[in-house]
């Protein structure tokens, strides 16, 4: 059921068979999963998942391919209840291991915030990351093209930018690198620094071979309107005429509540097996928070693979259900 | 576009970067990507994927619980064909890698069939299982209740067979097994042997102990009416009622055009590493004829996977396109 903070203290007292850190496309499909084999679970959101951005899903089958992610989140979230699944809209402050279970300390509403402990066998990370994007005074500007035709995945939305005029938007050297593989789908490929890094002599070297342009002050507004941005007006006044953008400025995790924890990473993701355990035991990490590939389609995925995993253990452990008509009456 | 028999001339000379074996969920979803990767692509599908038996999906997230599997497979076929991906109904007999290229000898149509050589880069092998079924002089009696209440998945399924009686139908002491983990989910559990194997004494104790039954005659026919199975008529006359069951019989793997390929294996399922390649660096394996969970969602996420590192081997030998007005004019 949907806890609230009315109602949330009918669950304090119990030990979930799993508690799942996000709501997104990986974390409700590991809580469909976990209900359908019979265990208790209970999804904390933080709300407004990576997909929810997204205003068109164009590569996850069995879905028309202008399906907003929201769609695919409110189906997800109303299938998740239906198996009378706990959904908690709350943020996750910190996770303590206490051997047998964890607890989970979670923050209740944003003003007159109330703040409980859940308590949990398994835990499944499942809270992705966000981009950042770039930083201008007016940030409704960067929103109002933001997942419209200002891209942050390339993987998704290469296709959308094949032979467009597009800006590449980086925080770092190293993450304007993204070009060359843009380069795969359009040569038209303008990268802006924003005024906030040096490009190496050598970088410069490799843009100048590919004929890919090299804006490097700040940029003042994205112009455009219904959505679709058509450029960028400089600091200088002057304006590049684009077709599409893609951000690529790096990620920030929604991880913090793992610090204590001492899990094993590679970059700053999280390392799993197949079955997307991590290095502890009972944490399963699933989604854009693991090394592989940040797509819906992989972290719904997950989401069964490490449901899956947890109810093996379960299982295991508790051994199979007797058929007791059928057992001899034992003598006392 | 749709290929037939008429038209396919039009694509025998042509390379395509991957021709994929499968139309079910991994297949398509692979298709999807591949397209939207601007790779071209042929998928074969034989018809009939494991899928399209599947009467409601309950664990896919995005789509409603009761989805036929032949939803998501009509949905995913629209979407591919809208990328303008080639799809042929036809059956695979055989792959023979010619160093650089696959030949991939296709036989089309059950009747009048003709025969035609496909090339292709990569090849996805995404053709699947098929569950076997009880042998009954009627198999139509069979097919009345498969994929209704006579389940061939415990992860999919188990959760529809709680506190219910279920009997179990195995060709083997080994896949009879599967009832210690059904007994997760129910005790009211009936094996069947149908007459076919011997059953030893420990695994007899065994389902003494936990009050579970065991059938060793024939049967003679699923009882029951609008695809609801009731229960069992064995050989001699005698009923047993169930609620439920499960199959438990093993897969025809659909994989004989790989046979020349001598590619790693486990058991039957191909092995592959963490984006769905198997021991050959062309050959992807994808969905359940791979080592890991039988499950949609996670054959569509293979499908994204195997396409991607495809897309990602043709790019990094391709190079980036460059930006051709950029360049300086080269001087003869």
């Amino acid at each position: 059921m949907q806890l609230s903070k009315q109602n949330l203290k009918e669950r304090v007292d119990q030990v979930y068979d799993a508690i799942v850190v996000g709501g997104g496309a990986g974390g409700l499909s590991a809580g469909i999963y976990l209900q359908r084999y019979l265990l208790s679970s209970l999804i904390i959101d933080k709300g407004k998942a990576r997909s929810f951005w997204m205003q068109e899903l164009h590569n996850y089958i069995g879905l028309p391919s202008d399906t907003p992610g929201r769609t695919l989140l409110r189906q997800g979230k109303e299938h998740y209840l239906s198996l009378e699944g706990d959904l908690l809209n709350g943020y996750v402050e910190e996770v303590v291991d206490e051997g047998e279970t964890f607890a989970v300390r979670v923050k209740v509403g944003r003003q007159n915030s109330i703040y409980s402990v859940f308590r949990c066998k398994y835990l499944i990370a499942a809270s992705g990351i966000i981009d950042y994007l770039p930083t201008l005074e007016k940030m409704q500007n960067v929103y109002e093209y933001a997942g419209y035709n200002l891209h942050v995945c390339l993987i998704c939305d290469g296709y959308e930018m094949a032979d467009k005029k597009v800006g590449v938007f980086g925080s770092s050297e190293s993450n304007l690198g993204v070009a060359f593989s843009l380069g795969w789908f359009t040569p038209y490929i303008t990268l802006f620094t924003q005024g906030l890094f040096e490009v190496s002599p050598k970088f410069r070297q490799q843009l100048q071979e590919h004929g890919y342009r090299l804006v490097e002050q700040p940029i003042k507004q994205f112009l455009g309107e219904n959505h679709q941005m058509t450029g960028v007006e400089l600091a200088d006044g002057s304006v590049v005429e684009l077709e599409a953008g893609l951000i690529s400025m790096g990620s920030q995790y929604h991880a913090s509540y793992l610090e204590g924890l001492n899990l094993e990473r590679q970059g700053g993701n999280l390392v799993t097996d197949k079955m997307a355990r991590t290095s502890h035991p009972r944490i399963f990490a699933i989604g854009d928070l693991k090394v592989g590939l940040n797509q819906v389609v992989v972290a719904a995925a997950d989401g069964a693979l490490a449901a899956t995993q947890i109810w093996r253990d379960i299982r295991r452990a508790t051994g199979a259900k007797r058929w007791l008509a059928n057992l001899p009456i034992k003598s006392g």
